[in-house]
């Protein structure tokens, strides 16, 4: 079984748990990591998070005339992190949108490890016990309007500490940005596609086909045999070069990259005309967003098994409303806007000739 | 920690997973069991669950007004049985109700062993292929009216067999009856449990205590602490004295109490006037109900993991529509009936003094 498609249909007949068949990137095995970040790398990564929230709200905020997130900044007990929530609901473009950040540290939940990362922690011996450090941006937005996409960003560090000793034993970025229109405008993925592709370009011509694939692998919905959008990058275990300040650059930059590759499609379309029988659809399209988050997503999963999850912060990635049908026909009627747009989630696309 | 809250605490803490702590009815080794069914026992517990399904879809549709189920007879691939799903959508009293009869064979995926039973099978060779039969009855039904309930109940047989030798290794049954009020009425809770307990009286008095608290067990979500309703009866790993006859007439018998139990709590409430506040509590509720099925429920699990899943028939017990709101405010309002109503998910109730 060879090939993108072979290989998913491998993996649903395997487990039919989750699509992911990435080959790994081959990270350095921790044992081989000499550099480990400290106490000013976590301050400046978090200054990263702090400051592509603000930058992002501020940009979501302006398409709402100016109405701002509601903000809720939280410490976890036993000195266990912070996080600062931004929520806006019920707003005029956007139905709900969070732009998280959360920051936290404590011994890792015998569970939680598998969720952590797409591999598992082969390198590390698992009779220790672990602490870890986790900090990172996350959000999802769900637009109104069925023509407007929603959109979900996320971008992580995370590092590994012996909990007896307080050795660091490893450290790794992750994250991703990927796109999920209702309606598919071929435009629109590609534009979001090529300006993501511009910031991974910088870091590597190898970056964007990688990420791009790992895209389509992870939000992949077994069950259906489709993905959860129209895709964008995603990447795990990130420690290549054995650099901490690689990772930083490039995870900041995608941040950076964000309101450039996704404000600009809400904008032309939010405004658009609908019918109700379109609302239904995109009401469809978020019942799956919903299965995909719930069923199969590591972070969320990672999320609500972490002692003391705030999960008012997990679940806003859950669209306000939606809706499953039995059998709705939407997406089968022959040569439908709704068939084009499935059949764009069947079979991934190279958006980027 | 002892007591169910302090045990359920426990297991929040342990995993966030899955709050059920039940001890184990010390079901027989499977080593132990020397009755085990053959062909004939499998037919007639067939005909029950059928019976079951148009018994059940009569007393749906009477109060629909005679509009009847949708019928959807499948076949599945590798002669791995049928299944017989009944689907009403946007009827007049009810957004949505499925009742599905499925009967399955064939090798177990070896993910999904995990989730066939909530004990896992220490008593059987790990390193053997197995075979399993499956056979059973599930609905979920979810009316418009926010004051008429919704509610769930499953029936089902499992067996194992040797992959290699086809020998019967063990066999047992699950299931359960519980309802998910949006706004609690005590006297109905009261009535649900009663007539359930009347049915498991007649099987022993130590049914219905153990069930009942199994059921609150079983339906937990960890990360709210919150049932997904007020219950009713849930058993797993049942082959209690050896015999299946007992099963399968315990099992029949609250299959035929289905209608009893459920359909005057409709009539009683399908015309109740409500508010749109009121929707969209339910709508809210809704959102639970998702979050329970798709994060930590065993049966949907199971279903998706099995090879050519029909996930149609699987995801028929997602609502219609639901909502999710960040921190939605009326669980909380001091006083309001949607504020009883979650207390008694957060501690669950005696019902019948």
């Amino acid at each position: 079984v060879t090939g993108f498609l072979g290989r998913r249909k491998a993996a649903q007949e395997s487990t039919r748990l989750k699509g992911e068949t990435h080959e790994f990137i081959n990270p350095l095995n921790p044992g081989e990591l000499t550099t480990h970040p400290g106490e000013e790398f976590r301050k400046q990564w978090e200054q990263i998070i702090l400051s592509a929230q603000d930058k992002i709200c501020n940009g979501i905020s302006e398409l709402e005339g100016g109405r701002e997130f509601h903000e809720d900044v939280f410490q976890r007990p036993n000195n266990g992190g912070w996080g600062r929530t931004r929520v806006l609901q019920n707003g005029k473009v956007f139905e709900k949108g969070g732009v998280n950040v959360s920051i936290v540290k404590g011994h890792l939940p015998p569970g939680a490890a598998r969720q952590m990362t797409s591999r598992g922690h082969t390198g590390l011996d698992p009779s220790r016990a672990l602490e870890f450090y986790a900090c990172g941006l996350s959000l999802v937005i769900h637009p109104h309007n069925p023509m407007a996409p929603t959109v979900h960003c996320n971008y992580r560090f995370f590092q590994l500490f012996d909990a007896e000793t307080k050795q660091p034993l490893t450290w790794w970025f992750g994250g991703g940005t990927d796109l999920t229109p209702s309606y598919l405008f071929e435009e629109d993925a590609e534009y979001f596609h090529r300006t993501l592709k511009n910031v991974c370009d910088r870091h590597g011509e190898d970056k964007y086909p990688r990420f791009k694939r790992w895209c389509d692998e992870y939000f992949l919905i077994p069950h259906r045999g489709e993905t959860r959008g129209v895709g964008g990058i995603f990447f795990d275990d990130f420690n290549e070069g054995g650099n901490p300040e690689v990772g930083k650059a490039f995870a900041s930059e995608c941040l950076d990259a964000f309101n450039e590759a996704y404000i600009p499609l809400v904008r032309k379309r939010m405004d658009s005309e609908f019918t109700p029988e379109q609302k239904e659809w995109q009401q469809l399209r978020r019942g799956r967003y919903v299965e995909f988050n719930l069923l199969y997503d590591r972070g969320t999963k990672f999320g609500l098994q972490t002692p003391d999850a705030r999960y008012e912060s997990i679940l806003m990635s859950l669209p306000l409303t939606s809706r499953w049908e039995y059998q709705a026909p939407q997406g089968d009627v022959e040569g439908s806007w709704e068939q084009r747009t499935q059949q764009a989630l069947k079979n991934p696309r190279d958006w980027i000739p």
